[in-house]
């Protein structure tokens, strides 16, 4: 039987046999038995066919929380077939922030539709969050803080929480704010539990936390929460008012996309690609980055057109030519590669950006010339021609310079330009080290040939 | 002046002017006024010379946070410069885990001063998290672990807890375990603080959390905390004994380092990259990856070598060349990429892997034919001649079918090698998308052009 608890190791052709034959109750109560995080990853790792198959064997309780765990891509193929009135019962049992970048991904009628439907208190919260952009410090944020006044002794805190029938998720400290509702520091659970009840929260509380302004950038949020080991942190409006707090969870998932982008974003796909994208699907998302690179390689044809004669002269050129092309583009893209992180690590400034520049010219000339020396001695034994081995050997000194300016210069340039470097700096860098290569290559030999 | 509390700002060139007119007290009062992660951050940012001018200046007791928080190769330089006492005295302040990483980068000889020169208990805490792999849940465990027994009351943990200063960093939950330190669950703090004194630890406790096994690979103890949302989570031994617990700082630095790795190894970079280090040094690294993706680019040179008659006959042959070799490249990243992030994710499984494949073909064949159509066009209008059309269509074909089938085999195959698909994949990609595409273009053209 398709063991479907596993997702590793689950046979979809097993799977899809049984429930074509009509026998979808053991798969039902496996699938039920599975967290909302499990479930979507096992969503996650179908083509769409089978994935279709199982979606209306999950309980209703259980399609929020699997909802919120799927990528956007496949989320909103779901939500896409669901009634208003059927979305927001499943919404219900949802994060604020989660619901917030649910709403958002929907149309406008349905989204006021659903929020008309929620409850007085929970829409003012989510109206709250969707005020602020996606990927900012107020997208990310929950309204569900428990927070305290300074003056309080820990024994009233403690008959306050005694009240609850359970804290929020991750919660690992209370806020402390004052009549104004301005955020004064943070209370950590643990604290609580070690100290004397007669103390106060003033006495015990942190107050050198500094809150996260609601529209910090949520990969500089991320960054925080790695860099400071955060497991909650205080969301607070310019006047320092307490609005909400992030959860390390959140700021795990900023950190994940963002690698997936950087990963994704070089050959043209979408982070929140799905891996199990239907064929026609796929080939349209790939097609666009594929025509982007025709238009490189085309120029760069054009770079060799110009050579023709030389070429056909000396036949050895039309050989070696990806020699130069190529030790140009890994030397440019390894550049390119460590400034792009260098940059998002934020650890480029305009006060190292001139060093850095500097150190990979120095990098660029030292293999230039390393990687010449080998190039051409093996040139020349292979065509018997000193001519050759001069030629490349100065063409690829030549390439390997422009490959580290470009790698260099190209994602501070984009970044200036509000670009993603990520997404366009490779394509642009191959075009630099196509044309410079070509051009010095079939240049010179167009000079020493002549 | 250079305001280095910002390190976004930060002006190298006036903090050596600085430093080296001997104006080091205000230098020294901000840097010492940084956390240990900004520390180390604003080290990481800076070239070796400068990182070596403010090293001195921090203070002692600062250094084993910073120590904790740089990366390992611009941390080995310094530690190399220590003698054992000050690395003893250094490193007492670390974490178990941390300090299990470090002494692993040391000589022998001076690990096992530094463990003499430990009081006894620490001694056997750290050796125990030694004795597992680096990357394990062992190697990744803290051993400051507070425990209960089920039979407790609240109360008596309660006054248990007061007996403390303060609990272990990222303390979420107590874990419960038996007399003979078994496993049984987890108490989460807030529950503590929720729930009535007089109730035991047992009719309070979580028994539905999965402990980690010591010798589970840290990747998967990532991919555990991201998708069931964990602070910490307990760590057994194969006959279910507690033997520490993992937070997750921990697991945030190995995604990190597991992101950072599938971006630097595609272009030979190692993730412990100093972004900052020496010419030299830098060069020195990249050198490797120049000359293994030379031996790619000559592998492609001789193929075309073999067709040199027909490119001296044909000289657009040349010309169009880039052409085929770059379509197949991109294509066949696309693939690769998508499916080295689908077996990180844990999506693909033997189940699932042939529909992938089946899909990549689909696509390709898609793509390939629309721009073989394209591409046949621009060469027809371009060189007049309608058997280049013929020939560079059906060799784009070809080649983004040999893509997709190498994309989608070459990870799979490393992984079954144990070879890393993210640092070999691309080379062999390359090879293979060159070979295929020049063997077709010039092999077909040397049938229709005799």
């Amino acid at each position: 039987m398709a063991d479907i608890e596993n997702a590793q190791h689950i046979d979809i052709h097993a799977l899809e046999e049984m429930l074509e034959s009509g026998v979808s109750r053991p798969v039902r109560r496996q699938l039920n038995s599975l967290s909302g995080a499990d479930c979507a990853h096992l969503l996650t790792s179908l083509p769409q066919r089978q994935r279709n198959l199982l979606w209306p064997l999950i309980d209703e309780e259980l399609k929020p929380e699997v909802l919120a765990h799927l990528p956007e891509d496949i989320r909103q193929y779901y939500i896409a077939h669901m009634d208003a009135d059927e979305l927001a019962e499943l919404i219900e049992e949802l994060d604020t922030d989660d619901l917030a970048d649910l709403l958002q991904e929907l149309p406008e009628a349905i989204t006021q539709q659903v929020l008309q439907s929620l409850e007085d208190e929970d829409r003012q919260r989510v109206e709250q969050v969707m005020a602020f952009e996606e990927d900012s410090a107020g997208g990310l944020m929950n309204t569900d803080v428990i927070s305290v006044r300074p003056t309080h002794t820990l024994d009233v805190v403690l008959r306050y929480l005694r009240r609850f029938d359970e804290l929020p998720p991750m919660t690992d400290s209370l806020m402390v704010v004052n009549r104004q509702e301005d955020f004064i520091g943070v209370l950590p659970l643990s604290r609580i539990l070690i100290s004397d009840p007669e103390l106060s929260v003033r006495e015990l509380m942190d107050t050198d936390i500094e809150a996260i302004p609601a529209d910090m950038p949520s990969h500089e949020v991320a960054e925080l929460f790695a860099r400071d080991d955060l497991v909650s942190a205080p969301v607070v409006d310019i006047h320092g008012k307490l609005l909400g707090r992030i959860t390390i969870d959140d700021a795990v998932d900023v950190m994940r996309d963002e690698a997936d982008h950087s990963l994704l974003a070089s050959v043209g796909l979408d982070e929140e690609e799905d891996t199990f994208a239907p064929a026609r699907k796929a080939a349209k998302g790939r097609a666009i980055w594929l025509g982007i690179n025709l238009i490189t390689a085309f120029i760069a044809s054009a770079v060799i057109g110009l050579f023709d004669a030389t070429i056909e002269k000396v036949v050895a050129l039309a050989i070696l030519m990806p020699v130069v092309a190529s030790m140009g583009g890994i030397a440019g893209s390894q550049t390119l590669t460590l400034i792009i992180r260098g940059m998002a690590l934020g650890q480029i400034n305009p006060g190292n950006a001139s060093w850095l520049l500097r150190r990979e010219v120095v990098v660029s000339l030292l293999n230039g010339v390393l990687w010449a020396l080998v190039i051409a001695a093996v040139a020349v034994a292979w065509f018997k021609d000193p001519t050759i081995g001069i030629v490349i050997g100065a063409a690829i000194v030549i390439n390997l310079l422009a490959a580290a300016l470009a790698g260099a210069l190209i994602p501070q340039i984009l970044k200036k330009m509000d670009i993603d470097p990520a997404l366009a700096g490779g394509v642009i860098l191959t075009t630099v080290t196509d044309v410079v290569g070509f051009m010095a290559f079939l240049g010179l030999a167009t000079l020493f040939y002549a």
